[in-house]
């Protein structure tokens, strides 16, 4: 059977990437915490290959779900999927939800959270390189309106968006205490009047721009000497139908 | 050539609804205000004809985008679907956009607001219907809240879906007027510091559950005597990562 | 502390549908095959009653996500919730993915493929009614394209909705294949050569358009006389930037 | 009244970019040629200011709402806009949609197709940089499918994304219709069955993986010197349920 990926292309142009995207798929964050991951798996291709064999990145995938995802079943995955498509580099993103138990502050009802998460790893020369992202809604309460209105101030929900480097032992729990800890106040899924009454005036305790909120994250991962991140925060302005954005960028070149 | 659409079927089913969806198409609104709008049209289909032929559909519409849309052109275009493609049901939904120019309320300034409007209109037998929708972002500060918290209170954009059998002389701002007036407050794209002030202190003597919002639009709706609508209020909650909503349904057959 | 929610409300208005929306929560679809779950829960209320609790639709759902999901388990919960919020119907609707392993016809290449599956469920009086639902991704190729050109017909993803009042032992799967045996051909992940070309040359077999497909599923489920269903087959057009859609649906009521 | 971002900031973290996204917005493509674009309009903040006044860059971008797009009168907005907010960086983005007129190839009916263009602009120190870009459907017949099949070869739609630092007299119907050359055909809102074999019968010349779009357009803006550009082919794989990526990226810090 003809194979007219592999014949000799002659425009002698490199392609960067090349291969296939929003791949659901099955992951395991821990034995019995299955989530659907969406997948991109892509290559480089030389100057002289005409395409690649899209089919064999999904069985390189296809032994992952059975194992439990972390830095080093990602890094043996890279480099099989080099050793097998016959590439230089290869980049592997997966998108996913991680699921956190929470309590109310006051009342103590329990009840889950929902966070998308992602992972951004590449494998270029000899070197792996695996960063690990969150994306955590957070209340965040206007200190400008606080500061000029009588009775109140207009807070709305916010999404911070944080990819990191991460240190040896950093996973998605991790960076998400991180972000919950730098807004007005987190989120939860229950809230009775009374733990409603504490959020609401711990909020204005902690007033605070979208400024603000990136700028108390980079600080505290410059603190630790993080060697790269980008952390975004998006506010759902409650008074506008349009959202504000800040956002810092740290070693931008890690990340591509 | 051959003509495989009209062959006949003998599965004896008819089809309730078969055309085009998700088509991206020009109107007018005024002369010269172009809008781009996405298009269902869909027919029905009897039990023994095979299929429809669907550019038949695009062709008949291709006239629509020369016109001003109006509820008479509208009524024009289904009488003409039916006509040429000979059919007992058409059924012609438009979304598009709807830009309104506004005055902040204390300094003045110009800005607009888009809004997501929509049209669902049929032919069935001999009657036209012709519904129109909107959908527009509001304040909503919650009284609960307010109630209980010593200086503040949680506040959110909210979205407000009004769909009506219109009266003669409606069009989409009476709709998007009417929704405006019933939220804590409506949004704007600029404010300065003193109409946000000014916005914040209002909402206050106007704190709103969605429940409420719902109600005093149905109210207005009923006491006007509208024949049918649905209102639908969802506030995306600042205190939790998921929303609230209520609705009101009067006279829904008259939509579907 | 003030219950604003518990006040009474005078303008006479009793409210559809009222609660809480998008709300992400764990589900175990079997006991080791957890997924997440977009949750809306909303019941009715009273011309009389200002609000409901909102907090409590969550305490009550809380339990399941310890259960493994069935009719049952979703029958149990319904009742528990209209008890403890004291109202008189509950609507409760469940949206996750179902992932399946698959193997390819003629390589036997196992991998997965992810379908969104939802559940409609609701308790009205005494009667609890739970309807399931299947977003099916399959291959469609067009008769009439295939009997006017040369050497090619053009073909497409299509997606089929599937919502049916199903048999007592029915569950996702079940509709899932009868989906997947009513496509032009089913999807797999991984596709070898040898399966490629078997897979187009079967598809060539089955040409089917949107209304086909529609018609096989509905005569199917009239023959064993079931309840109700609406089913929707929607061709991403290959030749088109826009879809052909086309639905039958049989005792709609029982969906509202 | 207190002005809460005027204060000074004691972190001494500068912010990369602050300002506001999702803005809809009116322009105009020609003089009765009305779009409406979503916006982000980003600046970046020194170490020592608080917040900035996001209200200001929606009174800076009003004006433009009345003038015809160009690349002048974006140049123009990117001036006024740092003169008034006093950054030394301003970034500017829209998306909107351009509509075109064409013609089917054989039977001559007219009908429109829409576009979703970008323009990417920014003013960093002196340097004004415009970087246009077009999201284009084409349709994109397999080859090695058509090489190992008998009677068929798996097609679909598939969208190529193309960025670059424009020419001077380029626009977007230029990248428009350098997109749809380099399909194995472009795509029309009506096709007439003539039209369609027509279509069908030149895809099969004219077979393209997602490799060779990109290298055939890459080529063609190398060849003219181009000094920059992204291009990428997404393909809706009609046979599998993720999606085919291809992408060639020439001097991206141009795009940064």
């Amino acid at each position: 059977m003809i194979d007219v990926h592999a014949k000799k292309d002659n425009r002698g142009i490199a392609i960067n990437k090349v291969g296939i995207t929003d791949l659901d798929w099955p992951i395991y964050l821990s034995k019995n915490n299955r989530s659907i991951a969406k997948i991109n798996i892509l290559t480089n291709l030389t100057e002289t290959q005409k395409g690649i064999h899209m089919s064999r990145l999904v069985e390189v995938l296809y032994p992952l779900s059975k194992k439990i995802l972390s830095k080093k079943t990602i890094a043996d995955l890279l480099i099989s999927l080099r050793q097998q498509i016959g590439c230089s580099e290869i980049f592997f993103d997966l998108n996913f939800n991680f699921i956190k138990e929470k309590k109310s502050p006051k009342s103590g009802k329990k009840s889950y959270l929902s966070y998308d998460c992602f992972i951004k790893a590449k494998l270029v020369g000899e070197k792996v390189s695996i960063n690990l992202g969150v994306k955590v809604p957070i209340f965040l309460l206007c200190p400008c309106s606080l500061a000029i209105s009588k009775s109140a101030a207009h807070n709305q929900r916010a999404r911070v968006t944080l990819l990191v480097t991460p240190k040896r032992k950093d996973w998605f729990d991790d960076l998400i205490n991180l972000v919950e800890k730098n807004g007005s106040h987190e989120l939860f899924s229950i809230l009775k009047r009374k733990d409603e009454k504490y959020v609401i005036d711990e909020a204005v305790k902690k007033a605070k721009f979208v400024e603000d909120v990136v700028r108390d994250i980079a600080q505290w991962l410059k603190k630790r000497k993080y060697k790269a991140f980008i952390v975004e925060a998006k506010s759902f302005e409650s008074i506008h139908n349009h959202n504000a954005l800040a956002s810092i960028t740290y070693n931008e070149k890690f990340f591509n």
